[in-house]
């Protein structure tokens, strides 16, 4: 059974905080219907302008969909998933926005066979949650991760990619094990980095106000992301366990790197490192523009 | 012999850089004259027009000045310092933007007893350096430390307090050791750690360019500071080696920590420590409003 074009779908999503709140926002009035399925009553209020229709309750929204789009945390989309089959219609769409790729596409490779399934994860996001930040230009110019199941088929990727594209995201296939490691480095690393400039800057600065007082632009964007949602964050780490275990020791070992070369007096090799950094992240910047 | 007013002091400035010209931006129309030192040529002919006069020798501009503003790196100022008393006016002021106190203060502290020497340090700067970066509204808002030398009398206080305020920044009084283990933390660091987050993300990419394409806004906050001058930085953490290490140290504390709560498993502990950052971190930015 092939999926109808996005213009005449029936889309749920489940989960409308700040990720799925945004991307109700941004299909608005070009797809054939949009609903909303969250756990928590106040968050359905909230969004209830938002969608055709919400509700606290998967199942009927579920067997409405010709697309059901997970936007809840990681490990929470896995369960989800492991459950969702028997709810669907044949040859229903189940799609996802979790950062960690690779738990997912397991999960969904034990969906019925009628099912298709496809993994996504666009790169954006806040350090603000909840509907209340939602913006529909949260997607826009965003590179959108999609990772194949053993459920994807064509209908699956032409779908995804007109959505994607319809939100303003540019679509990267790519597969989930290269996905995880990728954004264990890009974006898990610099949400751990983050915390811990805080943690650092706190046990330093004690019961000392003055840090706080000269603490900058350069604190200020540094750590940024320690303020990022916290059950979010925390279930990302554990899903994606192994990677993110090694992108921190790839950073301890640059740290301790740094810090030799600062005791022993090596200026050269210290300023070599710091320039290597300055390097890749001008050409990184640069490739942005 | 007392200082002038503000707005009847000749003050040059040395190094116009990013920091020197864009005080000089600052100052303009509210002072008697401003000269400017640059040993760059290419620098002097393009700040001509922010100054009375330009030169790249130190000597003459240094001796008609009421105040002298030392804008290079800290290892700079501590040499300028060192040679600087004989040229100068008696009862004229030295003070300076170094991001290091300690060394400064102590290179004040040589200079001849007829002459005045503040130490300070506006917290403000930019991934982007030299002059064309330049802006008037640079020290809008910020906290401009302050530390005392042998030589600050009430009327050098008055005089930087004066200027402070007049450029828009706010002064802090504090003492130069507790200011360079302030700036360790809050600004040394976050600079070493977004270089080592571009350093460790540069490892694991190796060559694959999936990482950067889905590096995102994240990414680009917490790694903007590796973007930074790279002579500036080097002599940041050469000259306050012993706060920068102590911070590194108490950086790789708690990043270990992390690593052993994930590799264990105990998600309340790696919770509880992104808790406490993020609610650090909160309280901070909310402070800032």
């Amino acid at each position: 059974m092939p999926l109808p074009a996005l213009k005449h779908a029936q889309i749920t999503i489940v989960g409308t905080g700040l990720m799925g709140a945004s991307l109700a926002l941004a299909l608005r009035g070009s797809v054939g219907a949009l609903f909303g399925v969250d756990s928590d009553p106040e968050t359905c209020t909230f969004v209830e302008p938002f969608f055709d229709a919400v509700s606290g309750e998967l199942g009927p929204l579920a067997a409405r969909a010709d697309a059901v789009i997970l936007a809840v945390p990681v490990r929470s989309i896995v369960r989800l998933i492991e459950r969702l089959g028997p709810a669907l219609r044949p040859g229903a769409l189940v799609f996802d926005l979790g950062s960690v790729k690779a738990p997912i596409i397991a999960a969904m490779d034990g969906l019925p066979p009628d099912i298709r399934a496809l993994g996504g994860h666009p790169m954006c996001g806040s350090e603000r949650s909840g509907p209340s930040a939602a913006v529909g230009a949260l997607y826009q110019g965003v590179t959108f991760a999609l990772c194949r199941s053993s459920r994807t088929d064509d209908d699956a990727l032409t779908f995804a990619r007109t959505l994607i594209e319809g939100i303003g995201a540019h679509p990267l296939l790519l597969d989930a094990a290269a996905h995880d490691r990728a954004v264990a480095a890009v974006s898990h690393l610099p949400y751990m980095v983050s915390a811990l400039l805080v943690a650092a800057a706190a046990e330093i600065a004690g019961g000392d106000s003055a840090p706080w007082q000269l603490a900058a632009s350069g604190f200020r964007d540094t750590s940024r992301l320690a303020g990022s949602d916290l059950t979010m964050m925390t279930d990302i780490l554990v899903a994606n366990r192994e990677a993110v275990l090694a992108a921190l020791d790839a950073y301890a070992g640059q740290a301790a790197q740094l810090r030799a070369l600062l005791a022993s007096g090596d200026e050269a090799g210290l300023r070599a490192l710091l320039d290597m950094a300055r390097t890749v992240r001008t050409r990184w910047a640069e490739s942005r523009e």
